[in-house]
């Protein structure tokens, strides 16, 4: 299986081009000398989930965020690392590939190399069963010769994102304690990234001296928050996406007769369907959130196409380009009552040719209206984490059915005398997720790689590599690691008899922000995205000239840089805690009692309002 | 319908820097004077088909090569224009979107304006239905402002490429006579340049003075001949689709537990899949001409695909890509032939519904056999070219669920043990044809746009804008034009009763060459792209740095310039005249008469035999 893994192999010239191109550093990591200033400890998102978070968490919860300054930062407190012993880091491919995946690699390489020659990395190979199987691979230059700046997940492989059961984390723990890592770091999205939260405290708990560490790579997008702007991948497939839909766009209007439904890989939320939106100005896009805010059934979206189609057909358009995020099978209710039924049954082990007629009136009702392929894409097993095979369900294509007959229909009834409709449905996944990295995701994965190296001389577990200020130029980046106990929630399902089932404690992907600027944005144009064809083409992602810097829309829109907010509020506390030092005046005082009396009520009326109404629950 | 095309449009950064670009001009285009030399008359490429294309061709037939040449080239013979009266020139964009397309009008604008400023150049909207209405916009710097180096046909638009049925070219002809034209350049493929070679002839018995010229332009790549080295739109379709076939190749070894089969755009023959394996190194390609050749049926090339997916797993490789021409499935024998009868029965009238019970007994055999999917696109009405509609006919879900049948099957016989399979399907088509076209299609669509315009300076009917030795940098292109009636073959069929129908003359599509470098290419490494997943990703398009000059490997490998040798033999002719002037010693003309007999006769011989073994046939 893995006798492949990590071989050289014939670049083109592009690839070779690449694979010579080194990404810049932010400048507090460059040298060998960072240091390390702690922020307070830190608290989870909803106040109400604390207790169960805390209680799974007992050694990892609440530690203090991390910002890596550079040596000659004037920050009193800060703790400088002057000390490196040689230490052994395993790394591991737990998620989906992403396009960036490879450059975590080289940068933790890198930085290993540079501040001990004796460090050694080792790579497992086939993605989790590789490290329960204890197949490792020792990084060196020439192993990353090949890979550099490439796309893929080719230099290890992977197999599933999951390291979760006993049996599981039991062959990690025996897995770092037979090789002796002092460091786990583990490369994924969401469910990767709860899995190594968990592992931390389980090797916190067993006494294990592997500290583990998470990066955020996704294509997906979803695991965003207060600490994480971004994830590596996410930029190349947008604009790998973008690039496609545009195409289509183009066609769409070179030929005028056909309406293109683009089903986008993406997961549960629709971040990838957002930001390829804003890039290429398709006519519509249905977000799940959206899906979700409104309630709307499959019949309420059909409806919303053929009045677009109708609409557009007024003006003599009778073309169009719709986008459909993957995930939004599982943002309608019906559907995704149906699925859950469908999963449940298939959880009893009923088989799958037996499972309509045992499934309850309503969602019966329901699957049997549905065209045959659809079913059959329903009936399938679900994921690891429980949700449906989204990338298998041709979503775009039962719109695309159900439009046409709602057209005809209209047509036969006389409502609707525009010129027949005809759709042609695509799919854009598989085609974008092995892309060569834009140099953003170069840039970002590599400088996430060196602050894994950090974290680990730093001794944190548990944490998450940061980059933030992410729009800003690499100089600007500020570099930081976030404990992953930070980002938990916690879900909670009120079952039949009234009572509440907790899930365990997780960092739940992000849904679409429908008060961000991003969505605003969006809201701003989707009449005429709708109706006056302003298909925009970003091109192929590019390497060299004026191009090749463009970042994604809603990462520039957004003002995030919390973790740089939070370090402006700690300056101030700071200073006040300086201007009222005892001796001061009785005035000064009393001012400041007044002034934070008010500032701390105003706060906890906030918070404890906020508890439940939190973006990325 | 038309309300749109023209209008300036917001564009990327990447698209507004593309528009920028200036396209280089070989030297023999570079100023006001041109000389025009006239080579030979021409044939056509069989000797049996000549006396057809005779008849049809009347005033057209047999007209020289023409060679654009610098001013100051030394050529005696050749003609210098000088006179450059205003000219009217409508142009229309008759054949599919190719990228690069705009560039023809651009090219050809500037030529016109460069020679007088007097000249118009009229766009037709909507394609040839645009032509027949009558329905043009004037093109000036304002309108093409947001279209150069831009992709898509969305400048103007296209419905059907077909300026056939009497009625089509008698509104052709009242157009051109109504707007007083003195050219008429219809950009398209082979479909589009036969219409055209019809209609230059039609024209020239109508004592129209429009002169006709076509301009071969298709992703296709299939408009290739002795004249024609290369289409514009194919580069870039090549590229972008080698590009996600890269992608997809990349992900399959990530993961290491997906086949993905892969179909492409193309029509009937496999251009675009063999220039796509050569750049992209994919583990399989099943080129519609081997399937010809070797007469494989359907169950052929599953045992094939199977045995492959077999010799892999023995090997612990359960991932795989292969490529699929969409055309193969009219190169397939058996279905070929269902789909004759079909199209058949669909001219007689008979409903799609009723077709299955009046298939010939084989027919039927096979076409119950098959999937539904496919039964339902099968039924599907032919194209405007009697063809099938390829593009909707998903030949790779049938091979892919062939092959789990079959693997199943040996599976459960025990003679597979590997692990299960598990395909994804893809088809790579519109979303490429709408692509920013490469530089070298830039170039390319703008060099011949250029020459269209001397072409009707120089009075031609009937001709093609060619440019030869392409695969050299721009200053070396050698310009010319070729008439379109020495590109022309008949097709015979054998009827039932004995007979032999004859097909009206046409520029038929190439095949790929099966004894050619491109595809010896190919068979050299075969073996290796099965077994050691060479896989290779020449990346998104460049259009700066050194990749943005990487040209097609099948351009590159091929020994073309047929223009050019056949101007070399010219000049050896001239030599020979020269050297044997009337005066010269006896000895010289003995000599020359020996050698030039035994050359003639090897020549007649070769001539007669090679009548029925064309390749461009």
């Amino acid at each position: 299986m893995d006798s492949d893994f990590g071989i050289p192999r014939e670049l083109s010239p592009l690839q070779q081009l690449r694979s010579q191109y080194q990404p810049q550093l932010p400048p507090c990591l460059q040298g060998t000398t960072v240091r390390v200033e702690f922020g307070d400890g830190t608290t989870v998102a909803k106040a109400g989930d604390a207790h169960i978070i805390a209680r799974a968490f007992p050694h990892t919860l609440g530690q203090p965020l991390a910002h890596f300054l550079r040596a000659t930062a004037k920050v009193p407190d800060a703790q400088i690392i002057t000390e490196h012993p040689a230490i052994r880091v395993g790394i591991v491919f737990s998620g989906r590939q992403a396009p960036g995946g490879h450059n975590v690699i080289w940068g933790l390489y890198e930085a290993l190399k540079v501040h001990n020659a004796k460090n050694t990395l080792l790579g497992f190979l086939g993605g989790s069963e590789g490290l329960f199987a204890q197949k490792a691979l020792e990084i060196t230059d020439d192993v990353l010769q090949t890979y550099k700046n490439q796309g893929g997940f080719d230099l290890l492989g992977r197999t599933k994102d999951q390291i979760r059961t006993t049996e599981q984390v039991n062959a990690a723990l025996k897995a770092c304690t037979d090789l002796k890592l002092d460091g786990l770091v583990i490369i994924g999205g969401v469910t990767s990234n709860t899995d190594a939260a968990h592992l931390a405290e389980f090797f916190a708990e067993a006494k294990c001296s592997t500290k583990v560490v998470g990066v955020p790579v996704t294509i997906n997008g979803d695991l965003k928050n207060q600490f994480v702007e971004a994830n590596v991948g996410f930029d190349t497939i947008c604009k790998v996406n973008s690039q496609l839909i545009s195409n289509v766009c183009t066609d769409a209007l070179s030929a005028e007769k056909y309406y293109y439904f683009v089903r986008l890989m993406g997961r549960k939320h629709s971040h990838v369907a957002l930001e390829c939106t804003l890039q290429s100005h398709p006519n519509m896009v249905i977000l799940g959130e959206e899906v979700t805010a409104s309630k709307l059934t499959i019949f309420d979206i059909t409806k919303q196409i053929c009045d677009a189609v109708q609409a557009r057909a007024g003006q003599d358009k009778n073309h169009g380009v719709i986008l459909i995020p993957e995930g939004i099978v599982e943002s309608i209710p019906e559907l995704y009552a149906l699925l859950k039924e469908i999963h449940g049954l298939l959880k009893e082990g009923v088989h799958a040719d037996n499972i309509s007629t045992k499934l309850s009136p309503w969602s019966s009702a329901l699957f049997e209206f549905l065209p045959p392929f659809i079913k059959k894409q329903l009936l399938l097993h679900p994921e690891s984490d429980d949700s449906a095979q989204l990338s298998q369900i041709e979503t775009e294509k039962l719109l695309a059915y159900l439009v046409e007959t709602e057209m005809n229909k209209r047509t036969k009834e006389g409502t609707y005398k525009g010129k027949k409709f005809n759709a042609i449905c695509h799919f854009f996944g598989y085609q974008a997720r092995g892309s060569l990295p834009s140099k953003f995701d170069c840039d970002y994965a590599y400088v996430l790689g060196h602050i894994c190296y950090h974290i680990l001389a730093a001794g944190l577990n548990g944490y998450m590599a940061t980059v933030t200020n992410l729009k800003s130029p690499v100089n600007k980046w500020k570099c930081g690691a976030a404990p992953m106990t930070a980002m938990m929630t916690v879900k909670r399902w009120s079952q039949n008899c009234g009572s509440t089932s907790i899930g365990r404690p997780a960092i739940h992907p992000a849904t679409v922000d429908l008060k961000g600027k991003a969505y605003e944005l969006l809201r701003q144009n989707e009449q005429k995205f709708l109706m006056e064809d302003m298909y925009r083409n970003p091109g192929p992602v590019q390497y060299d000239g004026p191009g090749a810097d463009v970042k994604a829309v809603t990462l520039c829109v957004e003002d995030q840089d919390y973790m740089g907010r939070i370090k402006k509020l700690q300056e101030y506390l700071d200073q006040v805690r300086t201007l009222v030092k005892p001796g001061c005046s009785q005035d000064v005082l009393k001012a400041a009692l007044s002034v934070m009396a008010s500032v701390t009520d105003v706060l906890s009326t906030i918070s404890s309002s906020s508890t439940s109404g939190q973006q990325f629950a």
